[in-house]
């Protein structure tokens, strides 16, 4: 099973391919798409859209998992991560992909095993797990790829973490 | 010039398409995309983007106008609607409009001349101004008129409106 996971902001959209057989993970694919308050935000959108949906057609992944947002940022960001998440969402749906959805602290318990670990554990588990050299700058795509890690390890019970 | 004012959230997408010529307005074409909890939340982010995509290409206006959204809104709400806005803003870009955003003191100072104007002041202008035999319904698409009437007054200073 390919797994993408997708951390999507206005100028950071972090993303990871992760295949997972008989419970063990290696990395396709990671980057981060980068957009600059040079471009509009229709622009900027448009790229994220454009871009997303290359590497989906590049890689074909089977699932895409994002993260639930936190509801303690300011609305003001609330609305501008969420115009970009809406655009990665229906991205990931008008390529018919299955897409889930999991809480940090469900990331968390994944990743680490245990529901409070900082972020700094998380990318070390995410280095560790997928056998790479370092741990992926920028945070985004760490984040991405420790999505796709706990939607792996929730996959049997996936159909609990579809988003409604 | 035809413009195309857009009130986005998740559940209803008001819109109101009106021709602004030598002053005068006429109304061409307005209501609402609906969705319901019963799909997906993917599912109904692409029945809102292929909804508005189809109004675009049939009608093919020259000008989208969007309200800036309250920033006082709690973040969940926030996140909801500006995926739902982000959808909508990509559609419009995707089909290469010139997307503008007002504020609602801009929209209630255009539309009834007065910026701490009531929503049912704003409802009643929109009514008079196009002609309309009643109010139309939902709000949000007395809302997507008023946005609309808006843009074409303020359309002489129409790149101070841009979004950035």
């Amino acid at each position: 099973m390919l797994i993408l996971g997708i951390d999507p902001g206005i100028a950071i959209v972090g993303y990871g391919f992760v295949e997972y057989i008989n419970n063990k993970f290696k990395v396709i694919h990671y980057g981060a798409i980068y957009t600059t308050p040079k471009n509009t935000m229709p622009e900027r959108l448009e790229i994220i859209f454009n871009k997303l949906d290359d590497l989906i057609k590049t890689f074909k992944p089977d699932a895409v998992a994002f993260e639930e947002l936190f509801f303690n940022m300011n609305a003001k960001t609330a609305i501008t991560v969420g115009q970009a998440r809406g655009v990665a969402i229906l991205c990931a749906q008008r390529n018919k992909l299955n897409i889930f959805e999991y809480t940090p602290l469900q990331v968390k318990q994944a990743v680490v095993g245990y529901g409070r670990a900082d972020k700094k554990q998380i990318q070390q588990m995410v280095k560790i797990l997928l056998n790479l050299s370092e741990i992926p700058k920028p945070d985004d795509v760490a984040d991405a790829l420790a999505i796709a890690i706990c939607h792996a390890h929730s996959s049997q019970f996936k159909d609990m973490f579809r988003i409604k």
